[in-house]
């Protein structure tokens, strides 16, 4: 079902004088692509194996995962049910809600402070319907399926290497966008695994250092290596951006003809950018990975025709 | 610059019972991918081997080769100007549109009645600015390019070929959405190239059968086989879409997180099944060719938003 491996492409050269490569992790060809792709099919691997037959995920208004996961389970003839969490205000119509009210799932919607309440009530309430419902973080805490998540990214972690090995070619650092935690996590355990060096640069995306570490922690597993969770390009939180970032999303459709969005990629490809600056030597070789989130792109045009023009 | 060979993927059984696949060129990797990609890089290229400097594109409003020209000419630093034709009214906001204008491409809007002259103006103003500058479809009549537009999809049908003798599965149809000409053209081209024996089979999305076939002739270059130009599955002109293509479309999106659109690969795909319903055999082993143009579904979103909800 998904495209994998993705292609490893050379983009050129950083300000810095890097040499920057990109994974295409946006084309494994289902639902736009994205690491979010790659996690839904590992977790309704994980809900197969453990005999469960109603899924149900949880996320903002924009979440890519919840679009994913219900399109992905539409595809299987799985029932599947959101839960949708927001701040007030925060209810717009993006293209993700849009597609995963298109595949059917039931959606539930909650405020950010009552998440474990509603995945409870949800679940309980699924049960009494004669399901046995798997909710994809695990209990209604979001703790206990960080093994499965794992998988996800330890796999494309597996290909990078081997890509490492084919090409000749060898990384010393590999940025990304670090939300949840599930794929910088499930990179950091391939890397262990693989007995890789690469420095693995999560850009936070919403949360502070230390919530974002101890996210990756859990779902890297134990290990003795640092945890690079950067937390200073955040913008003022969670789908903020400025012109920085609208910089880098223009130069990156313009030269390469490759979408960014202004939430997840576009961001941390401009905090990979500053944190090269003030911390890089310029003798780095740089992956980003590209964890899709295409629908991103085209909300963001569309917010650029109605305020502006 | 794109990420070729495409891969192609086993969808399943058509409801006559033939197997389908699908070659991914919307994965290309440059500007969402699609056949005009292949289409703007033989261009530029052969603008290159003939010393121009300007480029001048032409297309509708919602011309996926008018952003990808646009699109890839940017990220050369190449100058480039697009003719946008349409009929009254015919001027909506689209994301192709958008994209080409922030991609700096100057434009010119003329009515398709008047594209010969229109081309013969911009060009000799832009000779008058000092420029040398190359009309993608060549002369203002939009004939002598064709052998350059041929080497696109004379280099995808390679690729199609190559993989039928890997994959050792043979096709006996390759279906795709029939406009200019070019792709259709190229493949045939390709087929005759390399002794090729599948049916290639254009579905039209606008024009009709004669003044189709022989777009297909010029750009196939002279040569015995004949020419499947199928237009009856228009569903009353171009761009016009109906409740059947709008479930092709919903289906694909539902089982395989393909996204398609009705101005072009939804119709193409909707018109294959109704061919392959009325001549198939059910013994068919059936190529479909996603050529692109994923800001059309995003459009196509866009619709659905307004006039229902």
């Amino acid at each position: 079902m998904l495209l994998e491996p993705t292609p490893i492409q050379y983009l050129g050269k950083l300000p810095g004088g890097q040499d920057i490569f990109m994974k295409r992790d946006d084309l494994l060809g289902f639902s736009f692509g994205g690491n979010k792709c790659r996690l839904a099919a590992a977790f309704l691997e994980d809900m197969e194996e453990k005999g469960k037959d109603f899924m149900v995920s949880y996320g903002s208004p924009a979440s890519n995962l919840n679009r994913t996961v219900a399109g992905m389970c539409k595809s299987r003839g799985i029932p599947c049910l959101l839960i949708v969490a927001g701040e007030d205000g925060d209810q717009e119509l993006t293209f993700n809600r849009q597609m995963a009210a298109a595949f059917g799932a039931e959606q539930v919607e909650c405020s950010k402070s009552r998440v474990a309440e509603t995945v409870g009530q949800v679940l309980e309430e699924l049960r009494g319907r004669g399901y046995d419902p798997y909710y994809l973080y695990g209990s209604r805490y979001g703790t206990g399926n960080e093994a499965a998540a794992r998988k996800a990214y330890q796999k494309a972690y597996n290909e990078i290497y081997k890509w490492q090995n084919e090409s000749r070619i060898k990384l010393t650092h590999i940025f990304h966008a670090s939300g949840t935690g599930m794929t910088q996590g499930g990179l950091m355990a391939g890397r262990r695994g693989a007995g890789g060096k690469e420095e693995i640069v999560g850009i936070s995306v919403a949360r502070d250092r230390e919530r974002g570490e101890a996210a990756v922690r859990r779902y890297a597993g134990d290990g003795p290596e640092a945890i690079l969770f950067e937390d200073e390009y955040r913008c003022g939180g969670y789908g903020l951006y400025d012109r920085d970032i609208e910089r880098v999303i223009g130069e990156m459709m313009d030269s390469h003809g490759i979408a960014l969005d202004p939430t997840y990629t576009g961001k941390a490809y401009a905090g990979m950018e500053k944190w090269l600056e003030s911390r890089g030597t310029g003798r780095e070789t740089v992956l980003f990975i590209h964890t899709g989130g295409l629908p991103l792109y085209f909300d963001y045009l569309n917010k650029k025709r109605n305020p502006a023009v």
